[in-house]
């Protein structure tokens, strides 16, 4: 198809194509003369990728990143997702934590037993979740730990068997856009969980039940 | 105490002190002469709150009305802390979705038979998160959503088991910091907890083998 054509079918206005070839994140089409190029499918995919990248916010140097990647794969299938699930928000920030070798964060993924490289955001992201709940008082404690490792652990899992292994763009596509597009949905569930299960368990009940040293509340024969 | 005492309890600086007594998000001190004003633990606590709420992100006109709700709860735990809750991040924005009444929200929250208040946020939170989803071609499948939830809903469960009843303030307080500062951590303990599994799962499996129609590696005999 011609460059117009790759327009209609993308959705992406021609400027922004002309962008993308110039900064390699489009491939080249094939030369059909000294003026014209050639596109197809793998073009319109690649289109296809970008947006839906942008669209989760990513900047263009971390497109870049992920676009590199699947045109040319790191030595194997785990180093290549681990950095293009890097290129994701939120990037590491502090320095003194990473100096201090995020005690938090390696204290939890101890205690789970879990494989993690510590190079990779995911480990100063919970480094700096950890801090913050500590630091408005609500520190992570063993109990809820168990119980919120054990159920992510069941999340991530249906998110691997899930992802298609057809292609390594599809695997990378799938892997960055669906940790990254599912994390709100998953943040909306627990809210909506905790409006369910609370709309059961105080069903009815005001703060004078609710703080009353029995809480259990019970009918007072009015007489 | 006095204020300067206060100051130095809380670690807010006397200028916020000050703001915060103007704007009323701050009951005002015992007047102890006419130009002085006594004040105790309940101000070195609402001022760790406000702190706390604006350490989260909240805007003040939002950190006034859950203020406003320690203050003066709604008839009933529920209403109060669904009024305290709404006063968190995403703010909903999209008319056009309300107006068409979150379908894909309402299609989930219908198959899960869960209980939930259309006006609230989080409806238009998980609408705005599926049509994201749907956007980048990693729309919520029947198999997805059944593991989403079902152990969605048992982190929601502990949550609300460790919620302190003691007071109408550590309620509201621990609904609110405790939905919005675990949301991080339960994100990045997903991806410690993909690159956990996929450590295994690809273990030492690069591209070739894992794009292969018969993706069991095995070994050639080298002849």
């Amino acid at each position: 198809m011609r460059v117009s054509e790759l327009v209609a079918a993308s959705g992406v206005p021609l400027a922004t194509v002309k962008y993308y070839l110039r900064e390699g994140l489009l491939m080249p089409g094939e030369a059909s003369s000294a003026t014209q190029a050639v596109y197809g499918e793998q073009h319109v995919r690649r289109l296809a990728l970008i947006k839906a990248l942008a669209g989760v916010g990513l900047p263009l140097g971390k497109i870049r990143t992920i676009v590199g990647l699947v045109d040319h794969p790191a030595d194997t299938v785990f180093d290549t997702l681990g950095r293009a699930l890097a290129a994701l928000p939120p990037y590491p920030v502090d320095g003194d934590r990473a100096a201090a070798g995020y005690p938090r964060a390696r204290a939890v993924l101890e205690r789970l037993g879990q494989v993690y490289e510590p190079s990779y955001p995911a480990v100063a992201q919970l480094e700096r979740a950890l801090a913050a709940a500590e630091d408005v008082g609500i520190p992570m404690t063993d109990e809820r730990l168990e119980v919120y490792a054990r159920h992510i652990r069941a999340i991530a899992e249906i998110d691997l068997e899930l992802m298609p292994t057809d292609s390594v763009e599809s695997a990378i596509e799938y892997a960055v856009l669906g940790t990254a597009i599912y994390e709100p949905v998953l943040a909306a569930l627990r809210r909506l969980a905790h409006q369910d299960i609370g709309a059961e368990t105080f069903s009815g009940r005001t703060f004078g039940d609710f703080t009353a040293p029995d809480a259990t509340p019970h009918r007072q024969d009015e007489s």
